[in-house]
Parts: C-alpha cells; structure tokens; sequence
C-alpha cells in the first residue's frame, strides 16, 4: 500500500476529511517532491480521494516532474496560497469538517489561514500520524541509510586522516566537507562538528581556530544527506596518546553505547533503551556528566521522531532508526561522545555505521 | 536605547505584559546567543521588567556566558520546558494578561502549550514589533554585513577562477565551499548554487554533475555567514563567448537590476522597487519569464522581512537591507539572474557586493 493509501485508510478510520502538511520532508515524503521554500508555503493537502499540492510559482515546474498528486496548485509571490486555494475548491471547503494538521511543525499564521479556508472544519492534531508513518522505514529508505552511513564512516576517516600539529578545527571540518562531496555527498546532514581536547567538552560546541596539539582527544560529529536521507554519528579519538583516566572515562562511553545497542530489539521501550546506557554511567559515577537524552530518530530529517530519552513510553518495532549516543562532558578537561545510528531488525539492532568503537590512537604528525 | 529596551518601551504603550518568542535568530538577536537548537526550545520572554530565558540544559553553559538576561530556566530533555515555567512564574503568570507570540514562526504545539502557561492572557500576533525592529539595521550590523559582502565577492572570484572543460557544478560547489572557510567563514548563507547552460533556467535548482563546456553561461548564486550576518549574491557569467541573443537578454537584466536600484532611497515604497525593474522587463518583451519577486530582506537570516514585490506598501527607511535580483528563465534554454543586496542611505541604496555587473566572459581552459 503506498503511503498516501495508508494515510486515506487512517482518514476513513478516523474520520478525517483532509489532512495538510507543510513541513518541506513530510512533502517530500509523501509526494516525492524535494524543495527548500525558506518562507514560502510548499504543501501537501491529502483528501480521501485525491492528492493536491500547493507551490510557489517559480518551483511549478519541478513539483510537476517530481511530484505525485493529482493536482497542483501554483502562486506568484504577491499571491495568498490559501486565498488560491479558498477560489480552487469553491463550495468544497464547506464539506470538510476535521482537518489535521502538524502542530510540531505548523506555524501558528498559517493555522490561522486554514482556519479561514476551512471555516466549518475542527482542526485536530495530526503530528502522531505522520510520525507514525514515518518513522518505521520502508526497505528502499534504509538502503538508502546504509550509504548515508557509509560515507559518514568515510568522512570521518577523511578527518582522521587529516589531523596534524597545528591544523585548526574549521580545517579539518572544511576539508571532510569538501572531499566528501566528491563522492556524491549533496549536504551535510547539519554543520560538521570537530573539536579538539577541552573543547569537546561542550556537547554543542562550535569549530574553530583552535589548533591541534600531540595527545589531544579530537571529537568529530558528522553526518550526510544521501538521496534525500541522513547519516550522523560521532567518534571521539586521540591524536596521539591517552592517559590513564581520559581511557577509563572512554570505556565507560563504549560500554554504555554498546550495551544499550545490544539491549534493542522489537518490543523494549525507548525509555528502557536511555536506561541502559544511563545505568551504566551512573554506576561508573559519571551520571551527573551525562546531560542529554541517549538518541533520536533520524530519517529524511537528522532530528526526527521519535526521543530516545528517559521514561519515553514508546515501544521500538522493526525498521525504526535511531542514535544511541551517551556522552561523558567534564567541563575544562575532557568530553566524550561515541555514537552510531541503528535500524531494528527481528533480531536486534545494526548500524550504519561501521568504524570500530575500540579507541582509536592516531599517529602524530608534523 | 538598547533593543529590548525598545523593546519595552513599545510593550508599556501597547499595553503588552509579556513578549515570547523563540525563533533561533530572533533570539540571537535580542540576547546575543546564538544556537541551533533543532527541535528543542531556546527561548527568550520579555517582561515588562525583565528579560528571561529558556534553554536546554546542555545549553546553559554557552547560554550563561553569551547572553544578556536576568535569568536562565534550564530543562532536561525529559521535562517539559513550559511546565518548568509555570512553577518558576508562579502566581506571577495570572497577572499576565496580554501575551505577544511571532505567529509567523512559532509552531502550533508550543503555542498552545503557552495558552496552557499564561491561562488568563489574551494572546496577539507580535511578528510585525519584531519585524519592524529587525528591518532597521544598527550601524554595528551593517559593517559585519558589508564585510560578508566581500566574503561573497571572493567566494564568487574562487567559482569563476575554477572553471573549466568538463568541471561539474558540485565540484564548483565544493571548491567554492573549500576555499572561502579559510578566510574565516563560518558556514554559507544557504546551499551554494552554480548552474551551468539551460540548467540555469530553473530559478531553484541544485548543482549535479552536468560537466561544463565552451560557451555555456554559468550562474552563481551565493552568500555567507560571518559573524551572524549573512551575505547573498548572484551573477551569471560566460564561459567562452555570449552569443547576440543571451547579450541581449543579460542586459536587459543588469539595466533592470540597476534602474530597481538607482530609484531605491528613503520614502519610496517597496512596491514601486518591484515595478521599475519588472516594468522594464515587461518592456523588453519578457515579462513572462520574470516570474518572482523582486527581492527579500536579509540580516541574521538571509531570506527575512520585508518582501520587496509587487504592491508592497513598505516605505523604505534608511538602514534597512534588502536584495534585488531579477532574472529572466526561459525553459531549456537559458536563464539569467544578477543580484545585489543593498543598504538604504539617506542618499540611495550602497550594495554590499561589489562584483562588476558588466557581462563576464571567462576564458576557456582546457
């Protein structure tokens, strides 16, 4: 059953007369047409019976050669869509009486437009059902994932292969970012993360012209857009060699990340997964130094549905895709994050990626 | 007067108790902070009195040395943030009766979430107040803005100098994206686009691996980030020899683009911008193939308030920042755009961007 199918079955199974979604990955997933609108509207307007889009004048043409719907509605820029789209379906409007929209992505103007377009119509909130179609991954959608993946692993070899005395973060970063567009890499999945010793001390940290010394811990947090879909995953490795504590507090990462991607399989509770890992570092006595959630979804979008966090009641199916990615950050000293992103399968957990999670000692170089 | 200052002076005459908004670069420009918070909530709340902030946990380091504000709320991924505002203001939020949100940015979810916060406040669309304080820019703006100006320039230099026999747009791209890092840029404005021939015809469209040849037109369209300002530029250059036709179609362009700029100073309408470069493609016998805006304002975002379009009655005022692109498409055949974005003196429009508009024929190189 293709997507949309499976939207209208929902539809006639709740009660729900169009669906409308403007958040430019849920377009494209749902109607095949890939676009960045900035502040124009690009949209999806799902009835039981038919498929329309609405799109800036200047992307008419590429909405329909990509696009799947039956009928596309287009507007120059000194146009409102909605009072288009108000002319386009005359007395129809007047039959729809719920509509669904995404209020996790919907802003709160445009609400009020449909709201005008719609004007006999309850507005519910649709922001579980997309949520729900998305997040479990058709095969063609992880084949994909797996090449994001793996030119993730090869961008981070590019950068490990890169670090030398002296070379500052935003080199290494430029020089992942443009050797790996060689290979058919259209993006970066978001801006490439590579921090060197204290620095990686900050979970969100920005590279910079900090220079790399011998024996310094350098994280690299990357990932690519590939046909539409994302990579992401973080390696923290040394230039050189660790000491004693900075290897302990290495290991406690490994395990945490390990023993939670082992604890996966269909059927445990997102929560459960956090716990696994959190446990883990708590016991060590790092837990106050891990300040974030274990994961997040990840498909078209780096950041998506669903959180893997404490206390989340979601039960994990096959062909869902998440990080797991526990961290260790002592501020001033040292900072630590080892992440993969996994799809589930009957059997478990597997990566996309594939660089060891052994710790890594690089040569230094002059 | 400080911006939140102004800020509060507006909010004591228009009777406003409390200004919500957390559009990440609204934020960085109230507060300073900038982050990238995906889809957790960075925040900041205007009282009357008072500045306070919202921020992830794993924020509040960066947040507590960056930003100007009375008091930071920090929340763990596993809490929600506006319930931790509710026990924080306590009675305090019933005597918030009149709440401004940015309804073109803020998402339908946190906004009722706000509702829930701030039960006995009536809620206003606050877009046009920050709006109308974004689109002045202080003077400290526009010199980041004029040295991201340069950044471009040289970016498009580093494009035009790459070009070759059978180099591909990506590689273009990806050299461009190389190069310009190393002076000091932090990311690119929005995806750099290079287009070359027809290719150029799709006024949106993303750089592949069509190999370039003699005499095709290549356009560039491009800008960057420095400092949190971005920069955006277009030009579409010969590689090889014009022949008569596009000759003619350029320049009808470039006299478009400059007579749209010669007529911009303070008092005109942003409506009547839009006209005189439109009209004179009209004239020309093109005005089919003219099918967007004139321009957009940029700052901290690259596409923002105002539009500068057909009928938009804006009154241009000295300081604010604004593009002028137009451009004629013709389908399979060519395209062309010229673009410079502009500030406003009391004498007329200053472009940032200093590239020649005079057509560039480029040599060919084997």
């Amino acid at each position: 059953m293709t997507l949309i199918k499976k939207l209208q079955q929902t539809m006639h199974d709740e009660n729900i007369d169009m669906l409308y979604f403007d958040e430019p990955l849920t377009v494209a997933y749902l109607t095949g047409f890939e676009s960045e609108p900035h502040e124009r509207v690009v949209a999806v307007l799902v009835f039981k019976d038919k498929v329309w889009m609405i799109v800036p004048e200047l992307e008419r043409q590429a909405a329909k050669t990509a696009a799947v719907c039956d009928f596309i509605l287009s507007y120059r820029d000194e146009v409102s869509p909605c009072s288009l789209l108000k002319d386009a379906l005359k007395d129809e409007s007047d039959t729809i009486k719920t509509v669904g929209v995404d209020e996790h992505s919907l802003v709160v103007s445009r609400y009020h437009a449909l709201e005008d377009v719609f004007s006999n119509a309850a507005f519910i909130n649709a922001t579980a059902l997309i949520q729900h179609l998305r997040v479990i991954k058709q095969p063609h959608e992880i084949n994909i994932m797996k090449e994001a993946g793996r030119l993730a692993d090869k961008a981070l070899e590019i950068g490990m292969s890169s670090l030398k005395n002296g070379i500052t973060e935003a080199e290494v970063v430029a020089l992942i970012e443009y050797e790996i567009k060689k290979h058919g890499v259209e993006k970066m999945s978001f801006p490439t993360m590579v921090l060197f010793g204290d620095r990686a001390a900050s979970p969100h940290g920005n590279p910079g012209s900090r220079k790399l010394q011998p024996n310094e811990w350098v994280l690299f947090d990357l990932g690519v857009v590939y046909h539409g879909y994302t990579s992401d995953m973080t390696r923290t490795v040394v230039y050189g060699k660790a000491d004693k504590k900075t290897q302990e507090i290495y290991k406690v990462v490994k395990d945490a990340q390990e023993n939670a991607q082992a604890f996966v399989k269909p059927g445990v509770q997102a929560g459960d997964i956090d716990r696994t890992a959190r446990q883990h570092i708590e016991k060590a006595g790092y837990g106050e130094y891990f300040s974030h959630r274990l994961g997040h979804g990840l498909g078209k979008s780096v950041h998506e549905y669903p959180n893997i966090a404490p206390d989340v009641a979601l039960k994990i199916a096959e062909n869902m895709c998440f990080s797991i990615e526990p961290g260790i950050y002592i501020e001033e000293y040292y900072g630590v994050r080892i992440e993969d992103c996994v799809y589930v399968t009957e059997s478990g957990a597997i990566p996309f990626t594939r660089t060891t999670k052994e710790l890594i000692e690089l040569p230094i170089t002059e």
